[in-house]
């Protein structure tokens, strides 16, 4: 079977609309996929849903698809934010990768007190999140956020705004949510999950954390996971218990 | 904190043993690590838990570690094998970790309809386990397979071990394992993960998988999953639910 080529736009939506494509999408499409006038594209923009669009121009450097129906409607994830402590650039990579693919509304770059980098390609990241959600059929894009301080981030933290704490210093514990700790409200509403640092969080930082009444700690389990391998675990165990794979 | 090199060997570990290093192994000791006479270092073989070392002999290409004593007993992962298909080299190596970390007890390559990969480095996927197990503190190591055709496997499947198969095709269905159809056996019992190729199952082996009384589907949630991010998911619901995470 062919597979449509997923292509994200920036413009709206909607039947009879005309898309111009950006350089290096008509690049891909005609230049690499070899598609032709007349050709079908997915299209998406992380807020019009999934819509089809026909090739009406095409030439080397640009090209206009018109959009001509919807495929499917919008999926919003849970509000749920994955933050985590920036590491090499391709585990970077990776993790705003799965973030998209396992559902998450908003990724957070934090520094902690043992982050080894204190530059985030931001830009980059975003882009990055754009290509993981063509390539995954998704029909929303996460937000990256800028690098943001942990501690000023708790300092600040948003009304009614759950934490799930991936405590290292945990290895071993139990694993499930400790759900009686959880109201009603707080399994609907909207949660964060705080994957930390290569090196763990310092004794500080666990201390605060669990000082906090917002926060839930969390384990992942006996043996230590990298910061990628946590993230997709934990994005897991919160999607199966409170989020969309309910 | 200084950190401690990690370093898989052959050899037996036990008190006052000489451990010769290997060529590869003597140069990162050495050369990159910069390591003295004196220094010490974590030692593990898959079979013996985790030793400490110390070197005793040291040259550019050589090198003799003395074991002193034993820092944490041998940890098996529970009875759980990870089969997937083949895909693209740096997810397969990818793949290949993530089994490691997660506590997978055997790694199995299988050929499916439509696996694009014929050709599988079984040794190359060892040894990428065997450095996955160096950098999460594992004393376990997972066997990896040679490359097998599913039906093939399907036909000989070994008395009394169950598997959850991970179907692209159930999106969107409830992810929590039906524990309904587990008895007390099946529950303690070894088990098999299944993840698909990228372009999912076909029809005929959906339909033999669903038809064995040795197989439990299991939904992912509602996204499309890349083959690694599935194999994560997987093994995290399952290590929840059945595995050494409860």
């Amino acid at each position: 079977m062919a597979v449509l080529s997923r292509l994200y736009t920036d413009h709206p939506l909607a039947q009879g609309h005309n898309i111009p494509l950006e350089r290096d999408q008509a690049h891909y499409l005609f230049g690499v996929m070899r598609r032709k006038l007349g050709d079908e594209v997915e299209l998406f923009n992380g807020r019009d849903g999934e819509w089809r669009g026909k090739v009406v121009h095409a030439n080397k450097h640009r090209g206009i698809l018109e959009v001509t129906h919807q495929t499917r409607p919008l999926q919003m994830p849970p509000d749920l934010w994955l933050m985590f402590a920036p590491i090499k650039k391709a585990r970077t990579d990776f993790i705003v990768e799965k973030a998209t693919e396992m559902g998450a509304a908003r990724i957070v770059p934090v520094m902690t007190e043992y982050t080894n980098s204190d530059r985030v390609r931001q830009e980059k990241m975003q882009i990055h999140a754009v290509e993981a959600a063509e390539q995954c059929g998704g029909t929303y894009v996460p937000e990256v956020a800028e690098l943001q301080k942990l501690d000023r981030m708790l300092d600040n933290w948003p009304d009614g705004r759950q934490l799930l704490f991936c405590d290292e210093g945990l290895i071993g514990r139990p694993t499930g949510l400790d759900q009686s700790k959880l109201t009603a409200v707080n399994k609907t509403g909207p949660w964060a999950i705080l994957i930390g640092p290569e090196g763990g969080f310092s004794e500080k930082e666990r201390n605060r954390l669990a000082s906090l009444d917002f926060v839930t700690t969390q384990s992942l389990g006996p043996r230590i996971l990298r910061a990628d391998t946590a993230a997709v675990a934990a994005l897991t165990l919160w999607q199966r218990e409170l989020g969309d794979w309910k």
